[in-house]
């Protein structure tokens, strides 16, 4: 296996496989991790906008899985992907399909899959300034698609009482329930990631069950840094390293 | 002024006023002293549901409020509020009126209030088993109103721009949403109440704004209790009582 310049291997946080990530796009962020420690994965899973492939490794490790489908916009994020999961040998367990996620139905049969995932961009379209370097951007912001597509798509892809997990903004929360309900995707847990106890949410984990009742429940929050700016117990455990390794990851 | 056998006079917490009490109709609770700490009212008030009368007796005191009114449909409550309000000399300041919110688009224009609270019955129609003592049932269930009738009432009533303040359970989050969204009062404020620091939440406090572009806000959460089982010094504050009397109040 080649790397090219711009790439490097990283451990993936929790697990004994690789990563390689590019300084040119998007990195996986402490979102990702928290979503796929959130997610409770069974039979065929989906991740939609895998970037570079994060979830699905953390998602595998482990785990009674059967298949995980990663599925990536970007060209160059995609091949990045795929390269890792070679990395690791993971080809029988992870798919890397590059493709727009609004033309799954057209390979997938619908009420197929038994749990989606997905850390989709998070800022609305036209809600604020563009990052210029197009591989962020799509990453960032709903370019090309919106929250609407992934409920679409997802409704589609689960099976009857399939599971939905999500991470995404507290400040986008009213658009992510309404959407879920109007797609059939209830909303029945909601865990909130406060950056210390008494602050207010800056992350929310969220688990829809499509054909649910209506029923929310919530979480205990998800605390990242004690009073004396240390990282909570449960962080380290996430992360499944030693206080040290951690604080480096940051 | 002549008190029944099951009636009591209160301390309205947090003013200098008194409150009529009666033990066969539902007292008012901490959501309303909450929700009545966190409205900012202003000009012409209603307070749909307004039981006892607590919340206006609350808004009114030390603030610059034109009127308020207090809707409550049940009879009985209707009169002990109207009661309150005499006690207190209050009668050019708030008004009771015994109805059917349902019915207020008859003697109200069109966007003619700046401000909407309530504290709405928390349990959907059938959702659970209902007292069978019917004051205490109308006051808990949505047997005379629900959210749809609460937010097409206040989506008529409000000036654009106006303001509706509602206390409620944190399990109705969806519902609560999408029908402040469904009657265009975009929800701009959330403030959920915690019984501690890292407790799951079990109210929340929310603001809507009549014709608001889509953007949510957090407060930083509203703790009961510290850790050692006696009240936050916030709950003190907002009972304006010292740290013995609120706790007699529990």
């Amino acid at each position: 296996m080649i790397l090219l310049d711009e790439e490097r291997i990283d451990i993936v946080p929790g697990t004994d496989y690789k990563i390689i990530q590019n300084k040119k796009c998007f990195s996986y962020g402490t979102d990702a991790i928290f979503l796929s420690h959130f997610a409770k994965p069974k039979g065929t899973v989906v991740d939609l906008g895998t970037g570079t492939g994060i979830i699905p490794l953390r998602l595998i490790y482990k785990r009674k899985v059967q298949m995980i489908y990663g599925i990536e916009i970007q060209e160059e994020v995609a091949k990045l992907a795929t390269k890792s999961v070679e990395l690791n040998g993971l080809e029988d367990k992870i798919k890397i399909l590059h493709m727009d996620l609004n033309k799954l139905p057209e390979i997938f049969d619908k009420s197929s899959v038994d749990v989606i995932t997905t850390n989709p961009p998070y800022m609305r379209e036209g809600g604020a300034l563009i990052n210029p370097d197009e591989n962020f951007a799509i990453s960032r912001h709903e370019i090309h698609c919106n929250l609407e597509d992934i409920l679409r798509t997802a409704h589609y892809l689960l099976k009857p009482q399939g599971k939905f997990y999500m991470v995404h903004r507290p400040d986008r929360l009213v658009d992510i329930l309404c959407t879920m309900r109007e797609y059939r995707i209830e909303p029945k847990y909601i865990r909130f990631v406060q950056p210390k106890l008494d602050k207010k949410p800056n992350l929310l984990l969220i688990e829809g069950l499509k054909g649910g009742r209506p029923d929310l429940k919530f979480h205990e929050p998800l605390i990242v840094y004690k009073d004396d700016g240390t990282y909570t117990d449960e962080i380290y455990e996430i992360y499944g390293m030693e206080k040290e390794e951690v604080r480096g990851k940051k």
